[in-house]
């Protein structure tokens, strides 16, 4: 399946377990020093400036300069051929033995000492619900094991409309919101802080090109640009009580962390892999063209305040049931238009066993079976906990990781209406 | 309540029937003989190019140029004192004896030879559901009337996340789209042309501020710059199958269309009009320090190709049971950041009344009772048809209108996938 590791002559990318090898190159926008955001890639455990590589000329774009504004929409914008024309030129770059090396070498950043930044401007966000373990799950809970999932569940890539402003970069504090509660037992709201505070382990799908109509399942994979991790937080009492019937808002809208790294598509190529049998028969706008989805493996950490994390799920992205290239099809059936910087998150991502399940609402069902983590229990989230979300693809000797996606729980506002 | 009418140099500002007097000054983007767009105020039946009175300093605004760009985010952006000083020297320089008459004549163009654009950037749109007539309607056809309205409703401005690349301006065409579908009868969906293509009457608020966690109402009323007509056109078969259980997507996502003016929030201060009688008291956080709803009367006129178009629904926003400026309290309660430029959709008006429902789904009541309209009749629109909406707030002698936000539906393409 996949080909062996690429050697750079930046040492730290040829470890077996590094997650950024020649194989990745992927793409974030960081900044040093109070300095302004850049866009860079990933090599080893460096940031290669390449901002500064295309103002010194030694990466040569169509249509340039594209990389010098902080994210990485104009690259997406400039569509595939740019794409590939940037891979294969610091595919070039950083090889071992390039000529260019000494040029390049003082472009380098230790990823130590840099501070990450959203990587691309995030036009609109939707949110899927494409793990069917997940929906099994929450289903079993919320109606019953033989009404788990909705009847259109195994015809429709089911997802909503998601809040852009509300995604943050990787390391950006999330406080614990307030918002509109109810108890089964109560008869009326109360206006409390989240009592069941929540992640969701989901990769987002970047989309780097634009739609103006219906687009195939294999026109949507050719305008994915990459993939990053995605936690989407949820506020489960609040979505509880607001969902019916128009679908989650407030519990969703607090924060939606997303890893630094945008993993391009190219990247994952040598890892495709089929979906999962279909239990009811796609119509044919839906069906693949090939394997779309990929083998990525994932995992939630969690570590409490002062102690060391603990993994409290493994699971992989091949869970899924339908693909990101599925998904955008679907959202362009009716006309919707899509633009460069959409970001799709897959949904959580769940696996067939216990520990293999993507919120804290699986993993302790509802609350009622907390689960042991780093000595002590959890429900859901507690103040001060630290969550850190982790994926690679393994090749043969070597990996194309994520990075961390990590979001660390404030505590709620003692009044959320104070100046 | 209101003021008497301001009379303008513009002589056509002066009728009693006037959209757009003096009193008014609403926000629009236009263009000319296939020039840039350019923002421009609406008055009597011409459009003052605010950005060559800016440009030839009739304009002086702090932080200025703010009106060069054809889209009004950079006004919004500017804040409250910039819209004030911008609608009291239009009011000067417009006013009947302005001393600046004869250098702004030559900057007004005929409304009717311009071409209108979208008069803002819109950054996100989410679409409430704050009509109660329109609930109950809709919660009667689809549970019966003893559950009508969701145990929510009275507690939340129940409202959903839309999708704001696919806002256009009036005058736009909208294309019938396809989607799944799958009838109360049959085993499996299908894919096919939308067969219950609706549309909904709405207001839509435009923020023109942003916030970076929860606001009060006061606070929330304070941010919005203006209102415009909305009409959130709607799949109801691709709706019906989708929504559960996250909320209508691509039922939603074709066309939304906004009128070309933006009435700001200073032209409707005087026919601001208290909200209904609570029947169940709201949350603190929710509470209105004071009128927040609109006496503003809205029509629906319905044309047949080829034939003139009736009115087919009249009804009034003070039918709405929460207030935009409730609605975006709600929306930042979570601490979800808002932005200059996104839009609300106040959800459809309905009155009491048959004649008085803001949509097709209501008016036939879900398609068994179609109406008459101009010599036929209609249970959803028809291909063809084109959908006007109307509204105006009347004051003694003069009215504050918004024009007519208007779209003609395209038959569906044969096939979606066709290019």
């Amino acid at each position: 399946m996949s080909e062996g590791l690429r050697r750079s002559w930046v040492e730290s990318a040829n470890d077996a377990e590094a997650d950024f090898p020649l194989n990745n190159l992927p793409c974030g926008v960081f900044s040093t020093g109070g300095g302004a955001p850049r866009c860079g890639v990933a090599i080893g455990e460096m940031i290669l400036d390449v901002a500064a590589a295309e103002a010194e000329g030694l990466i040569l774009l169509e249509g340039g300069p594209l990389l010098g504004q902080g994210a990485w929409n104009p690259l997406m914008a400039a569509g595939p051929a740019a794409w590939d024309a940037l891979r294969a030129r610091l595919t070039e770059l950083l090889a071992e033995g390039a000529a260019e090396a000494a040029r390049l070498e003082p472009l380098l950043v230790p990823m130590d000492g840099a501070r990450m930044h959203l990587p691309f401007a995030v036009a609109e966000f939707t949110d899927f619900y494409a793990g069917r373990h997940h929906a099994q799950n929450v289903g079993t809970m919320f109606r019953g094991p033989e009404n788990a999932l909705p009847p259109n569940w195994l015809s429709i890539p089911i997802g909503y409309n998601g809040r852009a402003s509300s995604v943050v970069v990787s390391g950006t504090p999330v406080r614990r919101p307030w918002g509109q509660v109810k108890g089964p037992d109560e008869a009326l709201p109360r206006f409390a802080p989240c009592a069941r505070f929540d992640i969701e382990l989901e990769l987002g799908a970047v989309v780097g090109q634009p739609s103006d109509g219906p687009v195939t399942v294999a026109e949507a994979d050719a305008m994915i640009f990459g993939y990053v991790l995605l936690n989407d937080w949820s506020a489960r009492d609040v979505q509880a009580w607001e969902y019916q019937p128009l679908g989650p808002f407030q519990a969703k809208a607090t924060a939606t962390s997303i890893g630094p790294w945008i993993v391009t598509r190219a990247a994952l190529e040598p890892f495709r892999t089929e979906a999962p049998e279909r239990s009811r028969e796609l119509l044919p706008y839906l069906r693949e063209p090939g394997p779309m989805l990929y083998d990525i493996a994932l995992s939630v950490e969690l570590a409490p305040e002062g102690a060391a994390g603990e993994v409290i799920a493994r699971t992989n992205a091949r869970e899924l049931y339908y693909s990101a290239a599925q998904q955008l099809a679907h959202h362009t059936v009716s006309g919707c238009p899509m633009r460069v910087g959409d970001l799709l998150g897959s949904g959580t991502i769940s696996g067939a066993t216990r520990d293999a399940r993507g919120s804290l609402l699986e993993l302790s069902w509802g609350g009622a079976e907390p689960i042991a983590v780093a000595g002590t229990t959890r429900a859901f989230v507690a103040d001060h906990d630290r969550l850190t979300l982790r994926g690679h693809a393994q090749g043969a000797g070597y990996r194309v990781g994520f990075g961390a996606c990590e979001g660390t729980v404030l505590p709620a506002l003692s009044d959320p209406y104070a100046r």
